[in-house]
């Protein structure tokens, strides 16, 4: 009984304390990244005062959230606002700030009631090992890490020194669930969507200064389809398509194993090399 | 003389009035779609506000815009706020309103001043025909479309009633290039980035009504290298990954002729059918 009322770590970490235009969140030690933390959660978090607000429906379309500031370690404010509502779309902006000072983050979303029509996936879920195959990805530095178990199919991080002037392939595929493992919901979707590790890294076989300026995810599946997928993990694959002057971009797809596209994710980040 | 002092119908569809925080755009009925402005149009001139800001430094690295509701023929209020500014990066947010009304376009974008570093482009721009080896599309409907030159090279759209019950690719490659030649910036690739016909329509091989929700752009490429580029063209490149309860996703790509990948782009868009 204990293991069934226990609040899973991902959902004290990106828990919110309910207002109405101004909600409570704050950081967590156990999704803490190198300097901050960890964006995934952040986000999560942000979307989870959405998801809960009394004013809200519909499910998340789409989540973009703007890093402009390190958030310290503690509690923050996020102030929430429904910009625009029509028949089957709301429009959301929210604003994070620590101690009354300026914005750290900022995120604007939709939600949408979806309704049946003509569906098509052109993109089709790629054959790759089983989960069950593959040992699990040993993990560096920040704690967030600790939280999800990584088994890469591709594109497993090499840190050696080896070859470091020969740009090694941005693409990775893997397998992603919570370590201990939860149930997928757009609250998962939403912070895994930051759970690749900088492209960068992969590309330079090193770990270099590194930050998240912008991230944007859609959503491809509602929340009583997802509830159905019953899933614990999704199959993440990323790239990117270039690094330059302190910029590169990141493309991502979260799919579930039964072959859905859960959904898709982009960033731009910072990078010091 | 004439020619050289005359306003390309982009910058006089896109033109702002100064202001500080508060400025004036309109739309134009030489960019105007099935229902409303063009998007792209509506965008550029979004950004237009913030890159002629007196406050503004650096060159756009990201521009978010959602697409709240319909806006009327006519001018617009351009609401611009400074929400955060680093050493060398800015956070800004713009709503647009009509006659003191609700928000109907949300936007929010990072400008960076961008310094030398390691760069590497793992994305390769591919082999195509050349533009002058393609005839022009000939368009259709919206005014918007017969301000730009569209050259495709696969992935022409084909809204005969044929096979419509097969789905087609949603896959086109074309240039692209303003009907009067203007010199590519990032105002162009702003607009370009919802230059894209809807990619319903391509694989359902008809119009159905189409609007994009959520729009987003990463510029890989300061002003100052764009200058040096000296371009009226892009390679323009669209995809999607699926169409699912009423919305479906598009990516893109924004290629110089020199093999420079200029921008990433990347919408959700609302669909019937």
């Amino acid at each position: 009984m204990l293991e069934r009322t226990k609040r899973h770590l991902f959902d004290e970490a990106t828990r919110v304390s309910a207002g109405d235009s101004r909600w409570l969140g704050q950081t967590s030690e156990d999704y803490w990244a190198f300097v901050g933390p960890f964006g995934g959660a952040t986000a999560a978090t942000m979307l989870r005062a959405l998801i809960d607000h009394p004013q809200r429906s519909g499910d998340p379309l789409s989540f973009t959230v703007n890093y402009c500031a390190l958030i310290a370690e503690g509690v923050f404010d996020l102030d929430v606002r429904l910009v625009r509502a029509n028949r089957s779309t709301q429009h959301w902006s929210i604003e994070l700030t620590q101690a009354g000072g300026d914005v750290l983050t900022l995120a604007t979303a939709v939600f949408a009631e979806r309704r049946p029509s003509w569906s098509h996936q052109p993109t089709q879920l790629p054959q790759v090992r089983p989960f069950e195959e593959i040992r699990p990805f040993h993990g560096f530095g920040a704690s967030w890490i600790k939280q999800y178990d990584f088994r890469f199919i591709d594109g497993e991080p090499d840190f050696s020194a080896a070859n470091k002037d020969v740009p090694a392939s941005a693409f990775s595929n893997m397998w992603i669930s919570d370590r201990i493992p939860r149930k997928i919901d757009a609250l998962s979707l939403m912070s895994m969507s930051d759970a690749f590790f900088g492209r960068v890294f992969h590309v330079r076989r090193e770990l270099v200064p590194f930050g998240t300026v912008s991230l944007t995810t859609y959503f491809h599946i509602d929340a009583e389809e997802l509830t159905r997928e019953d899933i614990s993990r999704v199959l993440a694959i990323a790239d990117a398509n270039i690094f330059h002057k302190g910029y590169g971009d990141q493309t991502g797809k979260l799919w579930s194993p039964s072959g859905r596209l859960l959904a898709t994710t982009h960033q731009i980040a910072y990078f010091k090399a």
